[in-house]
Formats: structure tokens, sequence, C-alpha cells
């Protein structure tokens, strides 16, 4: 990590400063905006699908209609009128959540940094999936845990290695889990796995946080249930509507037991008070007609879908043999290995050729997933998709200076 | 601090959860939700008070023209346009500030828990005025730190009494202060203390933390130098939208040194990413006209003055002799101190008479302050204001059962 030079405070910051390395999301950013380059790289949601004159209906509404509301600090737990909207859309997953159970937070990235907080003693062991989101692991790790990394499968969380590690004597805080259409896996959990997930966790006493942003953007075959439907009482659930609404609103939300939820509301409101009203307003008025946010949802799934299939080709077609991938039944990414690929080193030139993407070593914190990398679908049309991965088979086909040998390959 | 019962992660939460009591805000948001109740307890700013008409333009503009902004992620450190504007803010209180050294974070609340999440190690001292606001308090404390209580009188922070303990070994990771009509003290910083209070801090090598949510709403006088203006390298400076626009969009920020900054940032991303682009663009937009918003202010300073002046009547007229309290030449609370009051003890006997306040215990980490209240003038209307000081002046004028005896009020 390069720090700047000549810091006065260089002694007074807290050992957690030190644990925190260089954003990859803001090193992503960069790239992503860059005009002439085609990213691949972040997760943003194609918000210019959604029917730009209903958003603005509905903001102009929040903002006619409930200015004094709109424009003053709210409760920290949320807008009540939000939260049973929250309810509702939970209710489609078969949850059954009580809003009193709901905090909303902005986007989910914040409740992950506020369970991280509630949870993580330095040097605690928490278990993720390898690969896990990118950002989870940056708000875990600002409190400094050891992770127990289980590793996945085509049908997500390979039980059986948690089991053996408990049995083997790990004791981790919690289990962190994206059970659908997996970032960056694209992978989703199978039934039979989630059923056997929960009892495990529930037999070892330790709770499971399930971060649920994609499961809405199933583009085919049926839901399946959540984890906190089978367990209620040992899953913390988050969701957000940063992907089937739009992130600029910044609003997510986690469902627990009453006492993590009463910890929760005072951690938030240590952090930042409340949330935007005016967010919640305007997310509460959109989730208000269900016609509105179930058709432009629907235009989003197929816009996805769409961009899925053009990714799921291009690869077949510009990918050197032995290179394997995911096949994502919803959500935004596919998780590409080339056995010999040093996804690290070939970035620059990745840029170079107008293609950027987030390497695998990203998703692991131990420098795991040399060989991967994660494309996202989400944002480019699928003419940009196609090429964008056509230049990037190109450059994976090349023998890179200095790469592993297959052998040497991590799992 | 009650928990709820049958917790079965009780023993899974680390230190800091233990650390959290009960949220005194919640508390009181529950009471001033209560339409019968005068409440000087909430420092709400009167957004009503805002002209309705422009800020729908502003919000409709926003999402009308540059709704693929407005609704997408957006960069971790904040928009750049809004980080320009917040720069010629700045300007206005003699701030050289380069918009690259500037976060944008939710209200300045999140910047007091990221700079806690900076510095502070569990048994860290950090220096805060006694009393200070009960966020900062709550912010900190997240991070378990010891606090080193410095008094105030009617010039602010009493500069020779740090200087003592500074002198006797104290070694505070931070000073947290603020200088602008304090929030619960109502007092302002004079200028020789400000000059000293920079060299001192300098000299010991002990950063400030200045927080100025109330500085642009002076009602008299002539404003003073910010302590950044006097000392850019050892000043880490909070500001926030706030009071001078609305609390609605949790605008605030955090100006500081390039390696602070960098880390800030990173603490930022880990915590939720990004602040809202729908928020930051209609901030923009908002100071982009400083005809509007600058009559918008003056037209709230107005009201505040009018409301400032009838708390000030109402407390001649109605509390008893010996009462004290200060005389805010701007902002939006009183200080009151009546010897022999239990402020605490009071409180459910007020709320029934319907009027409410907040203990001045609530702004002491250590129980300090019994004998004090702080009364919130800024959101009800003058004749409401009178009327809620009138009901509390014949309480406080009654003895209390179990008060302490005047000898035992600290001081």
């Amino acid at each position: 990590v390069a720090e700047p030079p000549g810091d006065p405070l260089a002694d007074r910051y807290a050992d957690r400063a030190r644990a925190m390395t260089v954003s990859e999301v803001r090193a992503l950013f960069a790239v992503a905006a860059r005009p002439d380059v085609i990213s691949l790289a972040g997760g943003m949601p194609f918000v210019q699908a959604l029917p730009g004159d209903e958003v603005l209906r509905v903001v102009a509404d929040v903002v006619g209609s409930q200015a004094a509301v709109a424009l003053q600090y709210g409760p920290g737990t949320g807008h009540a009128g939000l939260r049973a909207r929250l309810a509702g859309l939970m209710a489609e997953d078969g949850i059954e959540a009580d809003p009193d159970h709901t905090v909303v937070t902005v986007g989910a990235q914040q409740a992950l940094d506020l369970l991280g907080k509630l949870f993580i003693e330095p040097g605690d062991q928490v278990a993720v999936e390898a690969p896990s989101y990118v950002g989870a692991l940056s708000a875990f790790s600002v409190y400094q845990p050891r992770y127990l990394q289980i590793t996945m499968d085509d049908d997500g969380l390979i039980v059986d290695e948690l089991e053996d590690a408990l049995a083997g004597g790990a004791r981790p805080k919690f289990l962190y889990v994206c059970p659908n259409f997996h970032n960056p896996a694209g992978v989703t959990l199978s039934l039979e796995r989630r059923r056997r997930l929960v009892e495990v966790c529930r037999a070892a006493e330790v709770p499971i946080i399930e971060d649920n942003p994609y499961g809405m953007l199933r583009f085919e075959g049926e839901p399946l249930p959540a984890l906190r439907s089978l367990d209620p009482a040992n899953v913390i659930y988050l969701g957000t509507l940063s992907k089937i609404f739009c992130p600029g609103i910044r609003v997510g939300w986690v469902l627990a037991s009453p006492p993590v939820i009463e910890r929760l509301i005072r951690f938030k409101e240590a952090a930042d008070l409340c949330s935007s009203n005016l967010n919640m307003l305007v997310a509460e008025a959109w989730l208000s007609e269900p016609e509105r946010w179930r058709g432009s949802l629907t235009g989003l799934i197929d816009v996805y879908r769409s961009r899925r299939d053009a990714a799921l080709s291009a690869l077949q077609r510009y990918f050197p043999e032995g290179s394997r991938w995911t096949h994502p039944a919803g959500g935004f990414y596919v998780w590409v290995q080339v056995p010999g690929m040093d996804s690290r080193a070939l970035l620059p030139s990745a840029v170079e050729h107008k293609v950027a993407y987030v390497p695998g070593t990203a998703f692991y914190p131990d420098g795991r997933g040399v060989d991967r990398v994660r494309l996202a679908y989400c944002y480019p049309p699928e003419d940009a998709i196609q090429e964008g991965i056509r230049r990037l088979g190109e450059l994976v086909a090349r023998p890179v200076a200095g790469a592993a040998a297959p052998g040497s390959v991590a799992r």
C-alpha cells in the first residue's frame, strides 16, 4: 500500500487504519469513467432502463406534497412507511418480516459495516464464501477479523467444507453468504444446500448473514427459498433497492431479531443519525404502485438477460480452450477461470486495449484467484460486451511474462 | 441499559456493542413526535421556512436533466461539482480549501464516525469540551475512548485548562471542538482563545477536529476566523448543509490533509460505498445560485433570531432566581443551569406538562450536568417557545423529591 509521504499523524492512527488497503472500487471507478474503455468491471446497474418520466413524477410528488418531512431529519430506524413496503418485498421471498425488526441503511453496504461493528473484535474469525463480495470483505476488514474461507462450486458454498471446518474447531462469529446469483461467482446456492446450511449453522450456533441484492433479477428457473425463510431465528437478512430500482438513493435494509436490531439502530444513529428522508420517501413512493415497479423490474430483467446471453456467447467464441465460466441464472456477473492467467498482471494491458474487468484476487482476502476474473455484463450494451470479451480473449490467449505454470494455480 | 431478554447471540457481540447505551436521540424523537408536546428537545431545523417551490424546482431539474447520474452510484469522495461548491462555502469562512482534500459524508455525523474509526483504539484518550455535542460522544464512544473533558465558560473552551492537562501528561489523540454557537452550550470561542488554542494544540501535536454546523447562522456581531484558517495543517474541519439548507439530504463534509483524507475515503467506501448522487446533485444545484441560497439563509436566520429572543425573554420572565443561561449569538440552543435541579428526574413530569428538553447529563460522558438543560429554540414558533418555557419554569421552581442539595452540584 502506497502511503502519502511526510504524514505528521502517521503514529496517531488506530491499527484498523493500517488494515485498510487502497480501494479496489475507487480504482475501478477511475478506469470505468474513461469513455473509450469498455468496462466489464464495476457492477453499475443500467439505470437508463428505468422509466425516467415516472421517476421524475415520483420525486416531484414527494417534494411537492411532503416537503416538511422529506427535507427534515428522520428516525434512525428509517421511515416507517418505507419499512412496511420493504416487508412487502420480503414477503415475495417467503419471508415473514415485521417492519419493526427492520432498519433502513445506506445501501446494504452500511448494513455490512454495522454488522462488522457489532460482531467483530480484532482477531475474531468470520466465515465467508471464497470468492466473496469485495465490499463485504472491505466492510468486515475494518474490524480486523481472521477469515475462514469456504470454497464454492456451481451449486454455491460447499456445505461439507464448512461442516468439516466447524468439526475441526472453527468458531466463526458469523457466516456471510450471497445465495442468489453470487457476486462475483454468478452461481446460486442449491435448495438442498440451503436446507443443509441452515441446519449446520443452527447446530453450531453460527448466525448467518444472508445478502440478497440480486435475488429479484432472475432470468430463468424458479426462485429458491431465502435462508431467512428457512430459519428466521438464526438468519440476518440484507436487502437493497440498488439493483431493482436504483443505487442513487442509497436505500438498503437489514432484517434481524429484536436484540440485534436494537443494537444496529444504536450503531446506525452513531454513524450518521438517520438515512435521507427524501430518499426514503422516494423509495416508499416508488414501491407504492406495484404495476410501475414490477413493470420496470421486468424491463431491467430483460435487459440483463440479453447482456448475460451476449457475454456467454462471446466467452464461448473468443476465450481459449481450457477456460471455464459460470452460467448465471440472474444478476450481474460471470466468473471466468483461465488456467495459467495472471489477471492482475494482465489488467494494465487490458486497459491499454480498452477493456476493463476485476481481477479475481479482489474477491479473496488472501491473494487467491489470480487465474480468475469477474466480468460484469450489467452496464454495457450487447455489442460492447461482445467486443470487450473479444479483446480480452485475445489477451488471455497470449502467454504472459512471468505467469504461473498451470500446476501452481490455486483451486 | 435495559437489554432484550433471551438473546441467543448475547455472547457473540464485540465489546463495543456493550459500550453503546440506548440512544438519547431516539427517545427524544419519540417525545417530540407527540403533537401535544412543545418540544424544546431535538435540534430540528425549521425547514418549513425554505422556499418550497424553489426546492421543488431544483430537485425536478436534477432528476429531469441528470437522471443517469442522479440515480447511479457515485464516487466515494463525493460528487466533484459539489465539492467545488463546498470549497466556495468554506472560502466565506476564510478557509482555503482544495476540493480534492474534501470528502462528502452523510451529514457531518458520518465524518465524526469515520474520524473516530481512524484515530481511536480502545482506551485511547480524546479531548472534548464539557459539555459536548451528544452525537459526537456517541460516534466516538463506539471506538471506546477515555475522555479528557475541558470545561467551557461564556468564551468557550477554557484553553488554560487544556494546557494544564497537557502539561500534566495528557496525550489525547485529538481535540474535538464546536467553536461557533456551541451545541449544547450556545457559546462562541473568543478570538483570543482561538489563537491560543491552535498554538497550544500545535505545540502538543494534538490535531483539532473543528465542527462548524451553525457558523453561518449568526444573529449579530462579526464572524470570527475558523480554527482551520488559523492553522490549516493541524485542523480537520467539518461542515454540513443540514442547518443552512436541510438535513433531509444528509450532506456534510470533512476537509483535512491528504493523508487523512486518503484514509477517510477508504473508510467511507467500506462504510457505505458512496453518498447519494441524487442528494449530492440537489445540494450542488442549490448552491449554484447564490442569490437563492443566501436569500433563503437570511430568512432562516431571521426566524431563528426571533425564536432566540423569545426564549431568552421567557427565561427572564419565568425561570426562578439563581438560574443562569447563555446568550447565543447564533445557532439553535440555549444552555440553562438551575442550581439544585435534577434535570433527568424532572423530565417525566415535564413531558406530563407537555414540554420536552434534553437533560444536561446527555452532553457529558460521565454523568455531570444534572442541574442543566439544553433548550432548542429552532423549531417551535415564538408563542410555543414562551409557553414551553413558562411550563418548565413552573416545574423547576418546585422542589423535586430526591434532588441534590445545592452544595453537591458539580461544576
